[in-house]
Parts: C-alpha cells; structure tokens; sequence
C-alpha cells in the first residue's frame, strides 16, 4: 500500500505500524511522500500505527555502520528542514510514543495533536549521551517557550499526552478514537492556502533553524 | 489639527480616521510625531478613531506604482524599526482592525491595549500571497511566543479582542470608552524612565529584527 | 568554611550572608567552586542567606575604579556564561533580593525557586541608566518569553515571590523554610546525568548568548 492516502482533502501520510525508525528506506518512502504532497499541495497529516509514532534513529543500523553515521544524520536533518519549512499546513498525530528524533519530526510539524491516554513525547538525548545537533535544538527551540525547550532537551523526561500540553510540547490532546479525525479537522480548514506564500512564510520564519539543519551558512 | 496631542503627561498620536493605510503623508507626518516625541521624551500611545487601526499597505497605490514598491516597503520598514527601539515607553491602543502593517505597527509598541468588543487584529499575508518580509517576520517573532507566532502568521486567522489576548497579540482588552484611558495609565507610571538607557535597552533586545527592518547586515 | 557544601548529593553553593555583590574575591571563590564542581559532577543549587541573594555588580569598587570597569564587567559576563553552560543541572535558590547581575546569575541557571514572602527580583538597568550589554540581554531573553522580557527589562519594574512566577521569571515559590530543600528536591532526581552530555547540549542550545557574555565573534 502507499504510506500516503487522503481524507477529506488532506493528505494522510502514515509512516508505519512498529517502532518507525527512521530507515533509509522510510527516508526515502517519506521523501517521495513530500514529492507528491508538494506536487498536489493540500494540508498533510502524518500519523502511524500502534504503540509508536516514531522512536527516531535507527540506532542498530548506526551501530554496525559507524562511518556512516555523519551522512545518515545529515539526512535525518535535512528531512527535518524540508518539513519545517514544507509549503502546506501540516499536523503530526502523535499516536504512541515519539522519542528523539521521532518527537523531532512531529515539531518539525506545525501543530502536534497527541493520543491522551498512552504514549511519551521524550527528547533522551541526554540520558543516551547524544547531544543534539545545532540544527536539531535550534528545530525544538524554535517551536518552543524557553522552558518547554530546557526541561524537555536537558531532563530526558518522558511526558505523558496531557504533561505534553501543560507545557506545550503539543498543542492538543484526543482519545485514540478521535486522534486522527482532530488532527485532520485541525489543518482541512487551511486547504487553498497559497503553497508558494506559505512556503515561503515558513521559509522566512524558520530560516535560522533550516539554515542550521541543511549543515548551511549563516545568511550574511 | 496635529496628529499629536497630550494626556497626563503621555503624547497620544492619533494616526487618523479612516483606514488609516500607510500613504506617503501618513509616513511622513507619524515621521514628524516621532521626531517631536523624541525631542520632548514621554510615554508614547498611538491610536486612531472609528473602526480601523490600520489596515496596513497602501496597496492601491503600489498597484498604480509598482515600480516603487521596493523604497515603499523600505520606508514601512524603517518606521516599523525605529518604533520597535523608540527610546520611551510605547503602547498601541488598537481601537478597531489592525491586518497586515498595521498589525506589525501595533507590534512594534512595548504593549497593545486592543478594544474588547469590535476588531480584528490579523496578518492577512498568507491568504492575500504576500509572504512577511524577513524584516516583518522578525518583529513579529521578537514579540509573540513561538506557537503564537506560527497560529497568527501561518493561518491569516482574524482575531477579536479575547482571542487576541488569549494568545499574546495584545496584552489587555478593554471597553471602547476605557480604551485610550487604559492605554494612557499602562505607560504614564513609567514617565521620566531615561530615554538614551530605554532606547539602548530597547536597541539590543531587538538589534537582530531592527537590523532586518533597516536591510543591515547582520553583526560580525 | 567553604562556600560549596553537599546535601543528599548536590552541590550547595552558598554565595555569602551580605548583599553578596560581585567582589573580585567573591568572583574568584565561586570560580574556584565551580571547578570542584566540573571535577566532581553533581546538580549544584546556589543560595545565600538573609535578606539578599545578590545586589549584583559591586557598583562602588567600579565607582572608585572606572579604568577597570571593562574587564570587570566582562569577569562578571564570562561567569554568567559559564554558569550558563555549566555540565551539571542547576537550581538557584533565591531566598532575597536579586538585582541586576544577581538577578542575572539568577537567570544563568537552569532554573530559579524564589522564596514567596520577602525580596524583590528586578533588573533597575533602566532606573540605574546601566543598558543591559548585548550578552547579558541575551542571557535573560534566552530565558524568557519575549512578553516577560521586555516587561521585566524595560520597566525596572520589582517583582515578588508571587509576581516573579507569574510571568515566569522563576519556576516556583517556597516559604523560607522550604526553599533549599524544594530547591535541591529540584535537581536531585537529575544526578547521574552525563555531564559532558548536559555540557555539549546547554552549551548548544545557548551558544548565541553565550558567545555575546564572552565577547567572542557569532559563528559562521
């Protein structure tokens, strides 16, 4: 099946039913997603299956092929910046735990809707010894009050659906039924917006961070 | 009449009665106000009368002179600059529509009082395919936290006065009989505040968005 | 004694019993407490006793020696930074008066807990006509949501325990009695957090204002 459907005029990317790490094949699956998405423009919900939304690196794979590491990370980043600055509303549904850079790409979304009743929203950068990138913390920081950003980057704690709100890792919560439907009903509203012009706000808004992910210059 | 007049020690500059668009003479006589006010250093609130704060660009006017719109921008710019480091206490009373520019205006002051029960304030940029300068993003962004910034500068949402609280556009509401009075009294305690200490203070907590207005380089 | 005793495995640094004002000597004992600090990782809250936490810059040695003003002001900054990006979690325990650059060192750690009932958090630069310089801007707008830091900053304005939490200048209250231990209960759950981790992510997440404290150049 396609990792991409469409309901209601919105694009549904799911990106998958296990622990959706970011393989290179998912990579590649989510890229071409963005392809589509970018050539029908419409808003994108991306959602999965199951306990996990995303557990972030695939760190087996990183294990056993340790000279790539710089390459593969470059890569995560540089999907990071494209759907930080991607020309069409987008929401992540966050269905089960979101931890590293699986919580990344759902703040690299617009908005966050998350399950209220299972699942953690967790940065453990710090607890597994893997700073963030500048690129990474300047994505986080960029969507975040300063103290939502301190206590999630430098605690490693684990914030339940609700917790998430409080301090506004996620902008909503919903029941495992509605969570799709919310997360939908959040961004159908925005269908028609201009691509180019929202592209190009979201480009100029999060320059910094974007700059930051795609290992650029600063602009000068 | 003078666009400037004076209540309980705080210059109250009235920008007009109508929509209160950014002409040239409006550029040129708020120029005059500001230079009066810096000449005689006091809190500062800039409001209109009827329905409109201001609805922004002259957009006619570009339309019939496309080829100044480059300067035109620049001019809007520079002013939205030199209120954003104004070396006096400044409070936008947003007594009816603020969109676009003059939305950004508003923002430019220390704080906004916004009429309660009539108005919206609103960045139309998106849906009228005019993406925000990356001067004008800057401002915004300096002023509104990170999920504020994105909900009003992503969606072109109109907000009434309670919305527009209720995220941080503006700092109170008030009734339209209490509106310039509430303005007046949120400044006038800060009287005899030093302007050269204000504006430096001022000019380093926004020198990354004032240079942005004023097309500067970056600081090396 | 020494300024830097243990409770249930934190570090306690206790900055003094006066008005704890930066004094060449009291800059010198707290460097030297953050080096056995770096040798011995361990969360670290700061504290003082009576009325004051600290008044800040020791204005009358700068009054009686103006030459020196320059690289006085930079030893109090370079310590601000490093207390910034400082490897291990850090409270400070603000049990009186933080003014200024006691205010500020305040700010320069990962988070505050205020005693409820006495002293005043405020930063008088603009009462003072002392303009914050653009690292010590950075420090507190690093910090703080843009509402609070210009409110806090561009008013001179003093606020209580209460007040103080409010707008999120500190992340909590304590009666007098409570506050070392609400302070240290703050940190302990977070002993054993690799410290060259913590470092390389605090030194990330606020290398712009870190770089302004130390006068270095921004990145490119």
């Amino acid at each position: 099946m396609s990792i991409l459907t469409e309901h209601d005029g919105v694009h549904v990317l799911t990106i998958g039913a296990t622990e959706n790490r970011f393989t290179a094949d998912l990579l590649t699956a989510i890229d071409e997603a963005l392809d589509h998405v970018e050539a029908a423009p419409a808003p994108l919900v991306t959602v999965a299956e199951g306990k996990f939304f995303s557990n972030g690196l695939d760190l087996d794979w990183v294990l056993a092929n340790p000279d790539e590491l710089g390459p593969y990370s470059a890569r995560v980043e540089a999907l990071l910046a494209r759907f930080l600055t991607l020309p069409v509303p987008t929401v992540a549904a966050v269905n089960g735990h979101a931890f590293g850079a699986g919580a990344m790409l759902a703040m690299a979304h617009d908005w966050r809707v998350m399950r209220a009743d299972r699942g953690y929203f967790c940065f453990p950068e710090v607890d597994i010894r893997i700073p963030f990138t500048p690129g990474m913390a300047a994505l986080i920081q960029a969507k975040l009050t300063p103290r939502a950003a301190l206590d999630s980057m430098a605690t490693g704690r684990r914030y339940g659906g609700a917790e998430a709100e409080a301090i506004g890792l996620v902008d909503a919560t919903a029941t495992d039924d509605r969570l799709l439907a919310d997360a939908v009903a959040r961004v159908a509203p925005l269908a028609g917006k201009d691509a180019p012009t929202l592209g190009a706000i979201k480009s100029t808004m999060y320059a910094d961070a974007a700059r930051a992910l795609r290992h650029e210059q600063p602009q000068t």
